[in-house]
């Protein structure tokens, strides 16, 4: 059972403090670093991991160690808008793993984390059962220097821990979700209003699919504009879906698509479900897949 | 470096023969036996592996030791054409292994069964530069019993080993080739000739793709026919482009795909390559696939 996890800090501007960081999560057995990536005017860090349940619990909680001793959000700038030392914490299920694993992972994390350094919780996506707890924007509003009045509601009690914010480390949202794809499609036009209007076509704000997030750029040096998405669920929107619609919608205008990227990682099903797709492969199964056998036989 | 090698043993009806073989190659350290199946009427059985190459060779030798004790080709009978009591061994390149690794490993087993066991070994496909030798049916011409009067002529002396057949085990044919995809098209249509033709459009032998065997077939019970594929190197000929050429054939018939199917295992890459062609993915980097940064990265 293989679960990624992609903690966010915020530190993205000492070297040696997130070095040290990188190093204790290497250091944790059962658990690969695939990915680390700072950013210092946003003074923030991403490290993205991947292990089974218990590795990647250990590796989370060695991060958080060490995050609190390092970090005081009563110091902190930076253009990223955050609540805590270890601000978001996510568990994505991978191979194996289902949601219902990431999600009880998550709680599982959460209360340890309150319990061991007195750091309250939020629980956030799949992990929160409470509407207004799903969208970290929303959680997050406020940042840590509006944590303790924010705090101070009934409504945002924490899930775990105490109910007041920890004075240096603030608090930290943590839960489950599944992998996010960032995929983008470059139109053969300049017409910026075209990628806009496709965007606000297929985008879940405004009437799209579920699991889009779209918005049209123009792509200046190359005098085309651009679809820009986040996939947030690629098993319940697929990317072929979102692809066909894109295109269709382009023809309107008389538009063709010049190519279409995807930004970073992707996992090998939402691939798989495109071919299947498009070669109208019926009745597959992943185990089909020669290098899901390497991982699964005896 | 992962390389897969698929044995054909003449043995395939006596099941406690069988299991002690897929015993020893289940012990062996750094390999993983994914698949074996027998067949009774062809007296033969196929093991399907997966390791490294140093892994993959002690599992072929360890084979071959228990094959030449247990098999006698003097006595064998079966419907399928077989030379040697270790008929064929083909090493396929999977993940981080190129053609040139499993040519090499080819020779290096060849040439170690030929000294430790006195078998003759043929190179064939990618590991032969000799154009009589590439094709298996060519070497396999006369089988066992016309092996000695084969070999006794200088254009088939072996490419390791002595220059008559051993006594009981007879000879082996060795080499490298591509992964096998084994793809099937179902037509709306039950008209054979349909399916005869566009078989015939796409297929090596008569003019079509390079690395394509096509038929036609009429499902009878289902009423409809298929084209039937083998397609023996998907990087060179891909998936997609045999489907949409057997999508446009059909269409000058006025014939749709029905689905398509995959037998037994595919590559991922495989995959990967139908959905970079139909999302037009541009620049896209195999370790891009998740999957494939959690086999290669630290």
């Amino acid at each position: 059972m293989l679960i990624e996890c992609v903690p966010n800090v915020s530190e993205g501007r000492r070297p040696e403090i997130i070095a040290r960081m990188a190093e204790l999560i290497r250091g944790v057995a059962g658990v690969r670093l695939l990915d680390h990536s700072s950013d210092p005017s946003h003074n923030r860090s991403v490290f993205t991991l991947v292990g089974d349940g218990a590795g990647v619990e250990r590796a989370v909680l060695t991060l958080f160690e060490r995050a609190i001793a390092d970090i005081d959000l009563r110091t902190h700038t930076g253009e990223h808008p955050r609540l805590g030392a270890v601000d978001v914490v996510p568990f994505i299920p991978i191979e194996g793993a289902t949601m219902a694993d990431c999600v009880a992972l998550a709680k599982t994390v959460g209360a340890e984390v309150a319990s061991r350094f007195g750091v309250p919780v939020f629980l956030y996506e799949d992990a929160s059962d409470n509407p207004a707890r799903k969208n970290l924007e929303d959680i997050r509003r406020g940042e840590f220097e509006g944590l303790a009045a924010k705090m101070a509601q009934p409504a945002w009690a924490p899930d775990f821990g105490p109910t007041a914010p920890h004075p240096s480390a603030g608090a930290s949202v943590i839960g489950a979700r599944m992998p996010l794809i960032a995929f983008n499609i470059n139109l053969a036009t300049d017409r910026l209003d075209v990628a806009k209007k496709i965007a606000a076509a297929i985008r879940h704000s405004s009437g799209g699919f579920r699991f889009v997030k779209a918005a049209g750029f123009k792509l200046e040096d190359r005098g085309i504009v651009q679809v820009s998405m986040n996939l947030t669920n690629y098993e319940k929107t697929p990317i072929f879906r979102v692809f066909e619609t894109v295109k269709r919608e382009a023809e309107r205008y008389g538009v063709s698509i010049l190519e279409s990227e995807i930004i970073g990682l992707v996992p090998s099903a939402a691939l798989n479900a495109a071919a299947e797709f498009y070669l109208q492969i019926g009745g597959f199964k992943s185990d089909q897949v020669l290098e899901n056998r390497l991982r699964t036989e005896k």
